[in-house]
């Protein structure tokens, strides 16, 4: 295991002139000695895993056992071989794995109804009425909280949502399949932004346009994508990073590819032509409809690569607005957890920081698949939505080429030279350089029902990776 | 009048070290002391004007003139006030000002029959087949040769055509309004790649496609844009430069906004619906179409900024094949030409440079209102169509602010931290510099009835920039 100084450039500049003191680590020597007009250089070195000693034992551990680079070979060939398609849209009663009518599914790591977050608790509030469990928001809070029904991660269900990821027996869902493997991941469709089920509200609004993407939007979608067949989302993913998405939460280019695909289709069904119109102008109203698409097309990809023995690359991320989680290959099912972190971003006009609940959503399984986050270079005017510059959005995506295996062959940045994204988050890499993971995202209110009040960037807590790490060298250290 | 070197970094290198030889022009001296050890820093400097006497001497008068700085303030900022609104769609004859049956508007300057270019040949058969003058390609030429038909300039009639850029008098146009001023521009719609009458092609295939845009294609959007209302043409131009498209050669995204605005309204009209599906399939299958779009576009709002006394900016750049024109500003509706260049780039499977046509089409209107190859560095996905590396597209951007005399207000480049593109070219500046404006193109087969065999970047012929100086000296010195 090496521990590589992060900024070797101060320490090449020695050899062409006099000699300095070069200092390593803690700025306070360095200060002191160029207080006295010693030449100094300070180099930014940080020791491996933050200094721990059990943690950095793990890591020499792992190091020792080949059997990890290996399988992490084999988890990046899983992903890079992904071929998620959309095939269809069902119901998640009929379509969802274990999907019951006294279940709710959610974003993130398990949590009960307890310990739940603001976005979380609105939309399981709004989930309840929808349903027609409950009739008022104080009867879906006593529902919710009787243990009557059911919670759990989306993620154990082979399914994604955004932000609070409520999904409920009757809403209809996008199917994507992973062509290469078989295996198959759903997603709600995307509300559009604003007062949305996802992001806690749970108004008279919210509910009517459920019911409407429930009775006419989806059954529309289902029948033009019916006619059109399926559609190759690995293609129209490519294609919007040449078109300046991200896969993330920069989707216009990407809704757009969507409509074009679906339009002559959508021209040609037997259907009130007012609700073919609606349908459209749903579409075009709402930029961020094709990050549910993106959202199951990721999921479907990196779970062929979960349960590889040996293997250290990060299979999910995800998190619930009260923890983020995370889960690796080699370790299966078992989740590792810490906080969810407070995002810093730009708000909505009338909100600030002090609105702004924790990090929330399965969103983040883009960036565990080398999108969104990853692939901030391909979208340098995302920067007007999540803040900071075009500069920083190149620096985001250069920087996870620390902490990933690979880089994706269908990928690819125009703007680094059409390198491939970063791909396949080896924990043990974050763990090491203490980089976590680039996590773009949206902003829910801290309070049930209000809705979306702003967008940035977020870090995840280090402790579930250091966590698994441990865990790891436990089960594969030598 | 300065002389900038055009790499000053080595001459500043020099005062870190030891005194050395600087060399400025002329390669052979340094090489000479290089090969005898003396330590020589070359500087890549070239005369103004290329060192022409007469050209000099013109810029100098014209630099004495103040009147002239004051008039390129005013056409820049014509420029930008500019609001090119796309307001519907007409047929030729009903609509563009001085259409007749027997004429024929080409792309370009004025060129009589014989001295046309295959290409442009190719067109103007297949335009008198189309409006039925001709009932072979072998009458179509003898009457073109006869003088019975009138070959004009688009833009003598306020309007544009892409490569050949034939108009005749049933084809439907695009009516484009600069808000800002009143002025009207007019287009054909864009036909797709490959075997299209733009590039000289003329057989039933082409015949047909252009029957069924006259007939179908063209009625349906022109209903459609009637529900819809005028669509803001600026602020999908800005919006596409964030999307990867720079306005000429790369429309994907472009054609993809245009789809969502008018899908809601094609969805409505009464039309069998088997004819509203097939222009949706037509427009999803057409990357290009927004070209003809964004031409009309540029041409009415750089319009407004030709025939200002004293300005120097150019105000049309176009060309016919043979030769490459320009008109400036304060010269009015002069045209100064020369030879139309061979166009550098990649070429389709089974073609090759020795097919290549000359540089031909107005959609060189893009780059002179400060878009197509002067926006490259939004595009970077572009050089897998026209070469080079996403690099040399920042480079062509960033060399553009140096011919120009200022910075678009709302067409901005992400990957340039949102600089405005570089707009208004001033021909004095072309010249003293040597830089010529940047532009790519599609490539035509140089035989008639051929088609598209490439696409690449092309630089325009120098002495038609001089010639310009030298006749708004002799107007406007001082």
């Amino acid at each position: 295991m090496s521990a590589e100084p992060m900024n070797v450039k101060p320490v090449l500049g020695l050899f062409s002139g006099d000699l300095a003191v070069v200092n390593l680590g803690l700025e306070g020597f360095a200060e002191t000695l160029a207080g006295r007009g010693v030449p100094t250089v300070q180099v930014d070195w940080k020791p491996p895993a933050g200094g721990r000693k059990d943690v950095i034992e793990a890591l020499d551990a792992i190091a020792r056992n080949p059997r990890v680079a290996e399988a992490n070979a084999e988890a990046l060939s899983r992903i890079l071989a992904g071929k998620p398609t959309l095939v269809g849209i069902g119901t998640a009663l009929d379509t969802v794995p274990g999907m019951a009518r006294d279940l709710i599914l959610h974003a993130g790591p398990p949590v009960a109804w307890k310990d739940m977050a603001g976005p979380l608790r609105g939309a399981v509030i709004g989930g309840l009425l929808y349903e027609g469990l409950a009739s008022t928001p104080e009867e879906a809070q006593t529902l919710a909280a009787s243990g009557k029904v059911r919670f759990e991660p989306c993620h154990h269900h082979s399914a994604v949502g955004p932000m609070a990821g409520v999904m409920t027996a009757s809403m209809p869902v996008w199917i994507v399949e992973n062509q290469a493997f078989g295996n198959r991941a759903y997603c709600t469709l995307n509300e559009g932004l604003g007062k949305v089920l996802r992001y806690g509200a749970y108004s008279r609004e919210v509910l009517d346009r459920l019911r409407w993407m429930a009775e006419r939007l989806a059954p529309v979608l289902a029948k033009a994508l019916a006619l059109r067949g399926p559609i190759d989302m690995k293609s129209l993913i490519a294609q919007v990073l040449q078109m300046g998405d991200e896969g993330h939460n920069r989707n216009r280019a990407g809704t757009s590819l969507v409509i074009r695909e679906l339009a002559p289709h959508l021209a040609l069904l037997d259907e009130p032509k007012e609700d073919i119109s609606k349908v459209f102008s749903f579409l075009n109203g709402n930029d961020h409809f094709f990050l549910n698409l993106t959202m199951p097309s990721a999921k479907c990809t990196v779970d062929a690569a979960l349960g590889i023995e040996a293997s250290s690359v990060i299979a999910t991320m995800a998190r619930n607005g009260t923890e983020f989680g995370i889960r690796v290959s080699g370790l299966g099912e078992r989740w590792f957890t810490g906080p969810a972190s407070v995002v810093e971003g730009l708000y909505l006009p009338g909100f600030s920081a002090a609105d702004a609940a924790r990090d929330v959503g399965d969103s983040v399984i883009t960036e565990t698949s080398g999108i969104g986050g990853f692939a901030m270079a391909a979208a340098p005017a995302i920067v007007k939505f999540v803040g900071g510059t075009p500069e920083d959005a190149l620096n985001v995506t250069r920087r996870m080429y620390e902490i990933t295996v690979g880089e994706n062959d269908a990928y690819r940045i125009p703007a680094l030279d059409f390198r491939g994204t970063p791909t396949g988050i080896d924990v043990c890499k974050v763990v090491e350089t203490g980089i976590l993971p680039a996590i773009n995202t949206g902003i829910a209110h801290r309070e049930p029902g209000i809705g979306m009040v702003g967008a940035g960037l977020v870090k995840p807590p280090a402790n579930c990776f250091t966590d698994a790490v441990l865990a790891f060298a436990e089960k594969y250290g030598n």
